[in-house]
């Protein structure tokens, strides 16, 4: 259906809307029954059906200034197919909940949904369902429902004597984000790595088969997932600096902000790198090993940069 | 953990309520793993997985002086739970996102939780993630997975010559939305119905066993859904007036408000009934013949009441 180009979702109204965004989600081979029922059906094996959620809010995980509707589509969709990775799981299915002002304008929603579908596509997942509804600020909730095909990797896996080891980009997010606070634009491929993470997708999967002891994608700081796995396994990590090479762009961030462009790999997060602990032969192709895992010490479980505490910023809290 | 009764969202901090949250939420046996990890994982057999979300947003679908935050969790789950039930499967297992206020009251998030699990363990469905973030305005969103053991129950599959039937309390919620809305609290029953609805949940299973040909529940008005299973179906519907019986409570109000009481049957939501087609004589036990189902006239899909164009308000729209 086309719509008016300045629309608003008032003036669209509700099913209107919905029946627009439908028309932007092909459906898999899996999905018996998409949107527009009580619920989507889907056809699913034997198996462990992987489930995660998360919800992005306007104002505080994007800005619509800063990032266009389709951008904030793709970061949506990531996220969650990276939460699936981190499993090392396969993403199928998704659902959109999209709580939105009267005024937004139609088109907004449309690219939206256009990003978000193009990057599930990457990965072959649907859009099986959603809901749409008002509110004063833009939030978007979506849950992610996806499949392992060997034993899902936890975060409480890893064991004294493993490494860790990194998958992917990582700080480019950040980097990206701390150029936009400053008012700039460049350098632009920052800027597009914060406005459009890839992650690693078929990393995870590898990652499992290979055997990795336990694992986290890095959506909050590289310190904080570290943190995480080291919390849940009852473990130290050690993270060591010089396993760090550090890009071009961000060396020259670093030197525009007067800032370590180390602090942008260690504490940032939104690239959706893979962090895995693996027995140290066991490390597949592609991951750096970036630090150890030891036995916990007095101080309990925890992670350290070159055997000491960090103070810098290690990632995102919410509250 | 004991919250400080006072405390705030902000003084808690993310990962002391999502703790907190956590205790409150048993994990059945099919959850291989619960909420604490970049996704949970669930058992599944061979099947149908059915899914559905739903958002509701502070302010529009409830008011905290007019509902406790466990009505508002009871409340939460049932909607999502009732869109299992009419497919005519059980739910299994749910996430929660929930962005609020940093003033919001962890009493309150942690009552909400509470409200929500009790739902929850109605069905035997366990809470096995969420995300927890900050916004302006409270807004919960629900994404339910369940299972069918038979073929779902859609909306589409009613043809002419069928009945339409309903099962469960339908125009109390409605009833109750009205008193609160003129600043009374009573007839306590309606109220009560409005702040926690009771959906039907063995309904839903046992019609689909009957042959059900058609399903909804009655979220948004019973002439709205009757009208989306017409619309799904390319059928007409017919409700009659006289089918319903007007419980006295709901007279009550219509007598105190000056308003027809069957108003609140036809076009009030919130209750959670199921409105599902049969054929004549396959109709189970406690289902009441509210309507006909027939050939779709020249105006095309749609419902009438007694015959005629319906000219009071049929349902909840959302833009």
């Amino acid at each position: 259906m086309p719509l008016p180009p300045d629309a608003t979702l008032a003036d669209v109204g509700e099913f209107g809307l919905i029946s627009a965004l439908t028309e932007l989600f092909t459906q898999g081979e899996h999905v018996l029954i998409g949107p527009g029922d009580d619920a989507a059906v889907l056809r699913v094996k034997t198996g462990h059906v992987v489930v995660s959620t998360d919800l992005m809010v306007e104002g505080r995980h994007f800005r619509r200034d800063w990032a266009s509707a389709e951008d904030v589509g793709h970061r949506a969709a990531a996220q969650n197919l990276s939460d699936i990775n981190a499993m090392g799981g396969r993403a199928t299915s998704l659902t959109i909940g999209l709580a939105a002002p009267a005024d937004l304008p139609a088109a907004w929603a449309l690219e939206f949904a256009r990003g978000f579908a193009d990057e599930c596509a990457l990965v072959g997942a649907s859009v099986v369902g959603g809901d749409l509804t008002r509110s004063d600020q833009v939030v978007i909730a979506v849950t992610v429902i996806g499949a392992c095909t060997q034993s899902p990797v936890v975060r409480s896996g890893a064991e004294p004597g493993e490494v860790l080891a990194l998958f992917g980009r990582q700080g480019w997010a950040a980097g990206g984000l701390a150029v936009l606070g400053r008012g700039f634009r460049s350098p632009r491929v920052l800027v597009e790595a914060y406005r459009r993470p890839e992650p690693p997708y078929d990393a995870g999967r590898v990652a499992a088969e290979a055997g990795a002891t336990a694992m986290i994608d890095v959506s909050d700081g590289l310190l904080a997932e570290a943190g995480h796995l080291a919390t849940a396994s009852q473990v130290a990590i050690d993270v060591r600096r010089e396993a760090f090479e550090i890009p071009e762009p961000l060396q020259a961030v670093g030197a525009a902000l007067g800032a370590d462009p180390l602090q942008f790999i260690l504490g940032g997060g939104d690239d959706h790198a893979l962090l895995a602990t693996f027995a140290p032969d066991t490390v597949p192709d592609g991951w750096s090993v970036v630090g150890e895992v030891t036995e916990a010490g007095e101080d309990g479980p925890g992670v350290t940069v070159d055997g000491a505490a960090y103070d810098g910023p290690t990632g995102w809290t919410h509250f």
